[in-house]
């Protein structure tokens, strides 16, 4: 049996599932009975040069012609791109085909649609390498959430963010140093945006809850903090509490609804998060019969990514996957007004006013110059934020994160 | 869709399975279309009081009632006894019946035998419990073994063990002392020794191993050295060292073979295994294109491992396992001999001999009493065995421990 694979994208992953495929397609065929053929690639240039060899594969910069190719079975989505995706993959399950995608910003905006008219088609849509890059995370839960009620998921979900955050920890540089780095290095885009704001971290909370929690949770449902802020006092502090900070993600059943966020956390040294450096994620999630799991790997990168789609096209190939709509429609109540803790605040350039303001929140006042940093006592978060309006902050005079029990 | 199975054994884990279909029975026909519904179930006596309301579960005591009864698809083996549970299992997949079990002396000691006698006859052998407790690790690593070579499985293997080391650090507590409360809460058995010597681990390591190198590796294959002569003086040293203690276990690729050993191994404390604390287990596994994975949660427990066994049965009911037998016949060559590192080496009642050949293995002395401990040079574990030898130490004289790079 052959399983024939129509693939748009051959940039990063797009490249490693080709090499993969290379690589392991007569192991595959000895154990499993089955061979993998990329029947057809879409590319945006057929003339651009490639790092791979592409003579045995055949190229074209038209998704009709993967499309109408009936003897495709598989369409792997890694173009990366938002509106033109959504158009193949719904378009590719329409006509009969299952569909792989590492589209996180689809997934995330998309996933009921995708999830019905999969379900209602008999095919299957799955999107391992969405979230945590090559851990295999999406389909464990997929799995828990039929013997279990999951009470919280949570995570380290987006490795350029935990890079930067690692390096200004352990090498005590400033943020803009370390983002200059990471972006040479390829760890982070021209435009951090995305991932330093905390965008990319909260479309895999919007998928892992909406999957765990069995409810709608809406991008617009997550509050979202992301570390542009940070500074270099921030991080001497941090150490000072014998503590290290991470972009965390949570989203968890909290009364009759649940609270979702996404916001930098700061987390003791002995706590497991901390112990997730550099491009690593991990991402945890809570059942009432399994207890907490979590999981780690790399976030990202070229051959674990491509990794990911490649078992769950295998998945497809070997008719191994769970069947059905795994999501549920049911509207749960949006909690996050109640999210409350103890918070680490920075303030820079204070005047009276401020110095006061924020003295009546601390518990604790860690430094208090031009700068002043404090502990806050057990509050609302939402009472932080009121009072951060009040005093009228752009967004790049302060530093908020969550102290971590 | 009625899946029937036959449950044998009711005592925790079975007690747990029994609790969890009650619970999410309605759950999962309504999202899978299928009821799971208890047959059956075998016990070794009729007449015992149980926790559960057995009213309306057939009990026999007689196995042939199980086998016999075409109408049960999946013998689910929960005993933990086994010769008695070989019998069960091999009997089970002859009749026709899929098997699923959690107990991990069988499986180490007959996977072969078993994986291949499910893939000839078309049936699920499926032993997720068996390994880790709840955390799913046989899933993901017999999918990874189709895309990558494994070149490395390890793991922190054995909830009693670990919950001893700990208490023993965090509370500067005597191993007998902490061995006596986890015996009282029920984390020890009466009769210790699998657990703490280790047995226990090197079955679940043989199992990974097995499955993660695609290649025999027996029991005997491994190495094995236990916690039991650990003492305080130890654990002293140990937090000098900026260091905690785990029992770890370890396989990997080396030159044309492998080596597989299980070992007290002094991690230091931001290393990630270190953060694995009391019951809690965790497996790792590298794969050259996914990375590494690491995969934590609970070791044990009635309702996880329950959930483990569960998460395979479903599996059977949606047809979404892996086909096959993932095992390969290849015999690897055991190149334990080659296994070097530095060690920690304590040796009580020393005399001037042995306080002299100490001295020579030593590249820091870290005491000199009446009991002595050094660490080593970077030399052959073979080589520390032949000397201890010659000394001719009984076991409880010493503690061996390799230090994690």
């Amino acid at each position: 049996m052959v399983l024939n694979i129509g693939l748009l994208g051959l940039g990063t992953v797009g490249t490693g599932v080709v090499e993969i495929i290379n690589e392991r397609k007569d192991a595959i065929k000895k154990s499993t009975g089955k061979s993998i053929n990329i029947k057809r690639v879409m590319v945006n240039n057929l003339n651009k040069k490639r790092d791979i060899d592409i003579s045995e594969i055949s190229l074209t910069e038209d998704f009709e012609d993967i499309l109408n190719d009936t003897e495709i079975d598989v369409i792997v989505e890694v173009t990366g791109d938002l509106e033109s995706s959504y158009k193949y993959i719904i378009e590719g399950l329409n006509a009969g085909k299952h569909v792989v995608t590492a589209n996180k910003a689809v997934v995330s905006k998309y996933l009921g649609e995708f999830s019905s008219l999969a379900a209602e088609k008999n095919l299957a849509f799955l999107y391992e390498a969405s979230v945590g890059g090559g851990i295999p995370v999406i389909k464990p839960l997929r799995e828990q959430i039929e013997l279990n009620e999951i009470n919280k998921v949570q995570g380290i979900l987006n490795g350029t963010c935990n890079y930067i955050l690692t390096r200004m920890i352990n090498e005590d540089k400033d943020y803009r140093e370390v983002l200059k780095v990471a972006q040479e290095l390829g760890y982070a885009e021209a435009d951090p945006t995305a991932d330093v704001e905390g965008h990319d971290t909260l479309r895999k909370l919007r998928i892992l809850s909406t999957l765990g929690l069995q409810g709608k949770v809406t991008e617009e449902d997550i509050l979202l903090y992301g570390i542009g802020s940070i500074n270099s006092l921030d991080i001497k502090n941090i150490k000072k509490m014998d503590s290290t900070v991470k972009l965390i993600a949570e989203a968890k059943k909290f009364g009759d609804g649940f609270t979702a966020i996404v916001q930098p956390t700061i987390v003791k040294n002995n706590n497991y998060f901390a112990n997730v450096n550099m491009a690593y994620n991990s991402v945890a999630f809570e059942g009432d019969h399994v207890g907490e799991l979590k999981f780690y790997g790399p976030g990202a990168g070229k051959l674990p990514t491509a990794n990911a789609v490649l078992n769950d096209v295998l998945d497809i190939g070997n008719n191994s996957y769970r069947k059905g709509n795994p999501l549920k429609d049911e509207s749960l109540k949006n909690l996050n007004e109640e999210i409350k803790g103890k918070y680490y605040l920075r303030v820079s350039y204070i005047n009276n006013e401020t110095n006061g303001t924020l003295k009546e929140l601390a518990n604790q006042v860690l430094c208090e110059d031009e700068d002043m940093a404090i502990i806050t006592n057990d509050m609302k978060l939402s009472k932080i934020n009121s009072i951060l309006s009040g005093l009228n902050l752009s967004k790049d005079r302060y530093f908020l994160a969550k102290i971590m029990e």
